[in-house]
């Protein structure tokens, strides 16, 4: 695990995002871009997906958080390899970040890197990193009415992760108005409705997921 | 209820939240910043504090959100006087927009104000908007590795209050652990536990938040 200081943001995001996606293409390497709220699921979301394609993909990880590293040691238990950025109280991860974290990464030795971003559901919206595809995990726990209060971030999602469907019968949590919400705000998005405790609707993200990659 | 767009923010903010304080102060307001993740519960336990607090209090309400008036409809059901501010994608409230959403407030009418900040864990930390108490709302659903990962916002708080308790059976939330995180940010911090929904530990928290007012 390498830990990276987010200090030297020099160039304008959206260039050095070009770039970073660039220098995916050129090796093969899908990003994902996985925004949400604090707690809303994402590193238990990628543990259970990443067992759900064990074998199928060579995965490497990027955490981003504003200190610690709690998630990156999760997925270094894992055996995957994983760089955590510390933003040292910055709100959401940008391109120079992940330029830096990137580099020196063996990415011929992967073929799927997945970019945890730190938990907001503001300010991830607006920074390309340079990824493929953005997914944005909404937990039941959070309530039905986030698409409606932070639209942007849904709008520019690619897909809607519903998490912690288990937690249903305790909430009331409308999948209907989120589904809807959705499909007025992103109509081309999909919408998975998981339980990542319980496996229910991981092996049809990881289907989705890897066939995506394949395009 | 009144909308103010947030665009006008001329003054440095700790000086016009400066000067919100001496404006409460002088009307014997009491200003509470409520912060959390979005989803955490902040308006269910603001509806559960007003219905405890019924005629002990006189409150008002800023609800700051990047679009829509969903929790501000919420106050208004309970007739008690709100304000919507639209922060247009800003991921924080600022002391300029409660200035803008407090003109012509009837300050005789009210002792204490309520301001639900953006649902976010990170920026609202750094913006004091005159307000003398801060409480941050942590929801058993996160999870309790949030202290951790989002030290700031729990530092700069004077009170800690975990929600959804009702949701410990079905979760691994440690509360131990998370009043022990928050004992080191905040050593003075009292840490409260409530479920909204239940109306368990309102009771105590209204007190609390009573006295307070009271000093």
């Amino acid at each position: 695990m390498k830990i990276v200081a987010a200090k030297k943001i020099l160039k304008a995001n959206d260039q050095i995002a070009e770039e970073n996606r660039v220098r995916f293409n050129a090796s093969g390497v899908y990003g994902v871009n996985i925004v949400g709220s604090p707690g809303c699921g994402k590193t238990t979301l990628l543990e259970a997906l990443f067992a759900q394609l064990n074998g199928r993909l060579a995965p490497a990880v990027i955490e981003g958080d504003i200190a610690g590293s709690i998630d990156a040691d999760r997925i270094d238990a894992l055996g995957i390899p994983v760089v955590q950025i510390n933003t040292e109280g910055a709100c959401h991860l940008d391109a120079s970040m992940i330029a830096a974290a990137t580099d020196g990464l063996d990415y011929q030795a992967i073929d799927l890197l997945v970019i945890e971003n730190v938990g907001n559901l503001v300010c991830t919206a607006g920074f390309d990193l340079g990824e493929h595809l953005r997914l944005v995990v909404l937990s039941v726990s959070e309530g039905d009415d986030k698409l409606v209060k932070y639209p942007a971030i849904f709008q520019r999602s690619h897909a809607l992760v519903i998490t912690k469907t288990d937690l249903l019968p305790h909430s009331n949590f409308n999948i209907e108005r989120a589904t809807s919400d959705m499909k007025r705000l992103a109509p081309d998005a999909p919408v998975f409705l998981v339980s990542a405790l319980k496996g229910e609707g991981i092996p049809a993200l990881a289907d989705w997921l890897a066939a995506r990659m394949k395009r």
